[in-house]
């Protein structure tokens, strides 16, 4: 079943954005955006979710390869090993060094607020060259997301419903589909919920290898942009995709990356990039149950525009 | 009041190594080392100390500023600001690079098993040169706390038990103080837990500015070698201090850094290097308690000796 | 014409290694090896060449993006650009970073003696593993050669000789056509001579496009392992090409990089690797010569196995 | 002796930038400035120079520790070494890395011409936020200097006249005192000379160690803003310097660095900084000439404000 993408002018396009805009709902000064949803009773309850103790990584392993959707392949070599004598005495160490350019299509990473801009404007309505010069941003830098992001996670695992293996490049979801696999798997996204979005992104890449998701490549299935709509009436706090929540090319005209732009610049939500759940669905199945208690911690980088992080799941 | 650090032998040392060592305890092959006192039901009882659903972040900001405990400050530059309009439409984005070699004072990690060895010999026993090649360890590498480390933290804040703002380098905590320090905060370490060993290590360095805490510089205050019995019988599970629990110089002769060789060679427990505490002891007097439910995401790096991490303490 | 590569067995390979073999020529700890064939007269003679004053770079730019042949892209970011004002007043910095693995196909760097081992051995039979170890060379590095290399440049442009564009993929150009180029050019290699050697690669991927010309891909135009020998008997000082020299995949049995093995391990020759010469051609055609004065400048890297660099030919 | 400096006011700063600038001398695009001072002629004439046949570096080593003078030091690890094999046979490679951000007191370098702005202005009166994006200069940048400079370098050594090992921190050498320098050295600063100034810097950091030498530390010596006319009188065609030219703190009111300011806003001239001579010094006494042949080659890095180098004087 391939969902036919509804194109989307950019008169709609900026319809919805209006919709979904949650500029001034905490503050003009606001760096959080939907994390303000999550509050210490969501914390709790996600606590409570911690039943069987077991904990799974939502993160691909760091990538220093080269590839298609991997043109700046993270570096990491060893600074020393256990030929360098210490001239103080035992005992010896072993040091590595890693480096990144953390976006893209291959590095599990989250984005902070600054990181993206329509038509000039961050989240909150801020000039864009105002809070982002040569030296990084001057606010609304990952380390909002300093203390960490606690809340339920709901994972819905479109390729499940549909009953194949993963969606294709190009293919959008729905809302409607999003409602359909809230159904099947008998969860509903609520106030304050972590989505946890799989298309099978990286199940396709471990099984044909990896391609090219961008533009002039193969591209990549994720969300129609009115899928949004559900999204912002159920008050969801973060996102967390595998591939990056955007289908390629999208549905939307002169907009290549719709879905960035309403959860980033529009809604002030938290939200990630080319996570995998190979392992978490196992164990979901296994659980028998689709919600948990995820814990975001991204690395604390004062004027980063995001950052590498490793989120984990725990049922 | 200034602990007398009681110097120990080379053999005294050896002997000390071969009382609290786990080589074997867990198989041979064992990666995991002390996080096997973790249960399902000690992450179970950890989720339930989440009540009011705050969080701290244990991290330091990343340091990009040379200086005396800083001779390797990471690099972070913008890759990308809002003045490049892109080609296929909107959004822009803003992008960054960061790149570090995060051993050392200044930033907060975690070491992998593979990080230290004594005397030729990792963990289990296995030889160094073996396991840690110019392409990495092929195994005990940071991805065998890929899945995340969750468990009950407990701060011993040193400095309050002595009623002073942090402990003075060179000076080394015993066993005794440790439990002194249990009692006075009424808590217990217990089989599983998560360590959280505070000196006041960066709140001297905020007030007092940066000093070299190695060999030739002024050191730092840690633990005392002795005390590792008390980590040992009470099956901690992980270790979280700021500074990094060593006290510099070390009160064993020929041996520089005890504690690491004690916690990862001989124990085999996850350490972590260069925490802060300043926004947890805020928090930890408000609530008038000293456990938490503690998460730390190690990045999934293959063949990392070790991450930058952001551990988060959940109240 | 298509050069048929003859097979070499390991056996023939290693007679040619003792035949070109300079170990202990110029005493058991030198650094310089061919280089010692050039001396102060070679200088002067190759200064008594710079006539026109035109000067021409031989390196390829600094390249970034990732492909089929630069697997490890150099990475380039600017640290500070004019929206930085200075609080100490004028001027105003505009600042960058660079940082490259520079060996491969696509960044224009020179070898170092000690980057090659041949069974375990580097030039003039040093152990390997004795000289280079996780904190780099203690012998041998690129510094050896940081006083520069100046001395009589020869082009020999094989598709020129042939009427061709480029040769094509492992195609082997063999001693007899290096001597039929010197004839058709009116030049002939003679000691202390830098031999800048045209097999056309930069202008095939100019025109074509890159392609993988490692091991797996589709190869690369170079030497005949037997041309190795009339370099041995004009003792040839340095050795700059486009492509690195080598053909591959090689013409001899068990032995992948046969070009490097002998020039660097048994011959001790300044060996570099991926110039172009797109420009050079040019200004030798508009000259009516193939000689001139080279001028090589290394960074001065301790313990570099390599470095970047850009060498220039001065007519 | 130390030269008092004379403070020169902001005024007077504007009026002598008119009298040196060289905005439009050679067309409004020009990207060579006072490199177009150079001609054929020169270049043969340096080449003449060429006469003992031996040559010298005039770079630092690459600097990777950290200090008062080197807050950013390059990285250099190793890639690989002699512990993998290939799997293709042989031979086995050792490879490495480097990353630098070049500018500053500690790394031998050579500036773009689109890395200083005054008042908002390069050199040739370009709109430097119009230059100079997050994606680098697109014009002006190092790569202006991709063919090399090679030219007469004219050593003018200040401590052999003063009779002291090196200037300290603060001093200034004037007009006056360079003339006086040509007369003690028998040379002559004419058209299309590369000027290599030393202060001493070098030798003063390897007898007394590293300091700070920027505003907050304890300065550096270098030349007096007045001290230009004389250069730009002469048509100096670029300024090699130790130390970096620039007297800390400067002589002008308002302006930090009036030396860059002059040479590469105003005069558009090919400067570095931060080279060293001590190996040079005793190669001009054995000689007993302050002239020479240099070349300069600066790494072909599209969009850089500069290159890590290692220029080379030939006797």
């Amino acid at each position: 079943m391939k969902t036919l993408p509804a194109p989307m002018s950019a008169r709609e396009f900026d319809e919805l954005f209006q919709k979904v805009r949650n500029w001034g709902r905490w503050g003009p000064d606001d760096e959080r955006g939907t994390l303000n949803y999550i509050t210490p009773a969501h914390v709790r309850a996600a606590a409570t979710l911690v039943r069987s103790g077991r904990s799974v990584s939502l993160s691909l392993p760091i990538n220093t390869v080269a590839g298609p959707d991997n043109p700046r392949p993270a570096v990491h070599y060893m600074v020393q090993t256990y030929d360098v004598k210490s001239d103080i005495g035992e005992p010896q160490f072993a040091l590595d060094y890693l480096a990144s350019e953390f976006h893209g299509d291959c590095h599990t990473h989250i984005d902070a607020l600054c990181h993206i801009a329509y038509k000039g404007k961050l989240y909150n309505g801020k000039l864009a060259t105002s809070v982002v010069g040569s030296q990084g941003p001057t606010s609304m830098d990952i380390t909002a997301y300093a203390h960490g992001i606690i809340g339920r996670g709901v994972l819905l695992d479109i390729p499940r419903l549909r009953g194949a293996k993963w969606l294709e490049p190009g293919e959008a979801v729905t809302r409607e589909e999003l409602e359909a696999t809230e159904k099947a798997q008998g969860v509903r996204l609520g106030e304050g919920d972590i989505l946890v979005f799989r298309t099978g992104h990286h199940r396709r890449r471990l099984e044909l290898g990896p391609w090219s998701c961008e533009y002039g490549g193969e591209g990549k299935a994720g969300l129609h942009p009115t899928a949004m709509l559900l999204l912002h009436e159920r008050k969801v706090a973060a996102f967390l995709p595998d591939g990056d929540g955007e289908t390629v090319p999208s549905n939307v005209e002169g907009v290549a990356y719709p879905i960035h732009t309403l959860q980033i610049a529009a809604m002030g939500m938290a939200a990630a990039d080319s996570l995998q759940f190979e392992e978490l669905v196992k164990v979901c199945e296994e659980e028998r149950r689709w919600e948990f208690m995820v814990v975001i911690a991204p690395l604390r980088l004062p004027r980063g525009t995001g950052s590498l992080f490793n989120p984990i799941a725990v049922f």
